[in-house]
């Protein structure tokens, strides 16, 4: 679209601006023919950009580390999505009224009904960050009962644990959970256990599905295990293209079809 | 330019955001492949909104009626162009701190260089608002010694004729300026005086030259009925032109070609 004056202004907030947001939601505005532009920012003062969003009316703001939990106050509404686990990613602006969601739980919430899993299955979540709070809540949220959190960090780990009436482990030892699901950044590319896997093999070869979190790559270490081993996999690849997407629908109200979404996804891979 | 991460954004703010500045600005930015982008913005809560501009990295802003004054108070340095007028219509964002300019003088100050005009003249400047404060100024600080601000309300009028050293009448009467300066709305598409001569015709059959600070349309009444007496004539789009230039140059750093500057105009007035 050529700029007009009237172009709809939407961007996202993260300690490290990536590219991803850029290209899905400018490739889609483009093809469906929306007056919108998406611009990637970062800030040194949070409440200040906040206030800003609001001010200038700029539509939407996708919000990333380090910004997700400090923004909550600073908005006027909380989603249940972002309520339930005191963490946000997506700020909606309606004349001048920040709501606050999390399309990352959102997103996972979706793909535990498309991938058809057993509620009664036993899980195991590596992790106890942000978005590790995101995914066992949509788990707990879902029905699933039988899960553990596994995470060094004992205090956070036990604390989201207790949130969602989970166990909590330092480190999985001798569980063999059907479901297996990393929220690390183990296995993702430029990180420090990039080429390691977050779930050791003989756990990987006991398990129904594994789901790993991390999008870039798209096949992890893990998820090239999992997939050797013939299980079913859930790739971080799916979280952020739904989660996307769905900040997209909030944005502007439209839904794009899911070719226009994979070609999207696609393109903005492909830096 | 595909938008990238590290695409600077510049924007303007008015009460009622135009055309002008999105299409030049970013029509510009396309032909000397600058990775910008320009977005019109308008806003009810000024301090949060410069405020924005400072914690979200916006790199430039237009600023336009009804925030010139105000935004004084909110910068961190006053650009002498701004600060002898007390009106700002440029602010440029250097890594937080904000500097304000006045380009609409600048611009003025470069037209008296350019058309020559002889600082002997006398001349009246029509008008006692924002604008008609940056065109005397360029008028004083560029030696022109014998004016008259010709205003209505008298309280503008003299503070601003005091201002500049200059003479105040509420009409021009018996005047015989050798050179005229609408700075009214008079003439202007679709205000009310939109086929109103600022100036009497026997006025501009006197007058040596008439500068009309009015852009849309280029050619007012005021200049037609100049140009139909023989008279040489300086455009408000010569005004705009040169001063949303001086933004960009400002912005970016990029000083275009005068074939790029009037391509990008003509393109920006196109609409």
């Amino acid at each position: 679209m050529t700029p007009s004056k009237d172009t709809v202004l939407c961007m996202s907030l993260a300690g490290r601006p990536g590219t991803f947001g850029v290209r899905f939601h400018n490739h889609l505005y483009q093809q469906l023919g929306l007056d919108y532009y998406y611009k990637a920012m970062t800030t040194a003062d949070l409440p200040a950009a906040i206030a800003g969003i609001r001010a200038l009316g700029i539509r939407g703001c996708a919000v990333s580390m380090p910004f997700k939990e400090a923004c909550m106050a600073l908005v006027d509404e909380l989603d249940p999505s972002a309520a339930a686990i005191e963490s946000v990613n997506t700020l909606v602006n309606t004349a001048g009224r920040l709501k606050a969601y999390n399309t990352d739980y959102l997103a996972v919430r979706q793909l535990l009904v498309e991938h058809a899993l057993d509620l009664a299955q036993t899980f195991a979540v590596r992790g106890s960050g942000g978005m590790a709070k995101a995914v066992a809540s949509a788990f707990r949220d879902a029905g699933f009962a039988n899960g553990t959190i596994v995470a060094r960090n004992e205090k956070a780990g036990r604390q989201l644990a207790g949130q969602c009436g989970y166990g909590w482990q330092a480190e999985l030892g001798s569980l063999r959970p059907a479901l297996l699901v990393n929220v690390t950044p183990i296995g993702m590319t430029g990180g420090p256990e990039a080429d390691q896997l977050a779930f050791a093999a003989e756990a990987i070869a006991a398990a129904q599905t594994v789901f790993d979190v991390v999008a870039m790559p798209a096949r992890t270490p893990l998820i090239q295990q999992a997939e050797a081993m013939g299980k079913p996999v859930i790739t971080g690849l799916e979280v952020i293209a739904l989660q996307a997407l769905e900040q997209f629908v909030l944005y502007t109200g439209v839904r794009p079809t899911a070719e226009q979404v994979a070609a999207a996804v696609a393109y903005a891979r492909a830096t």
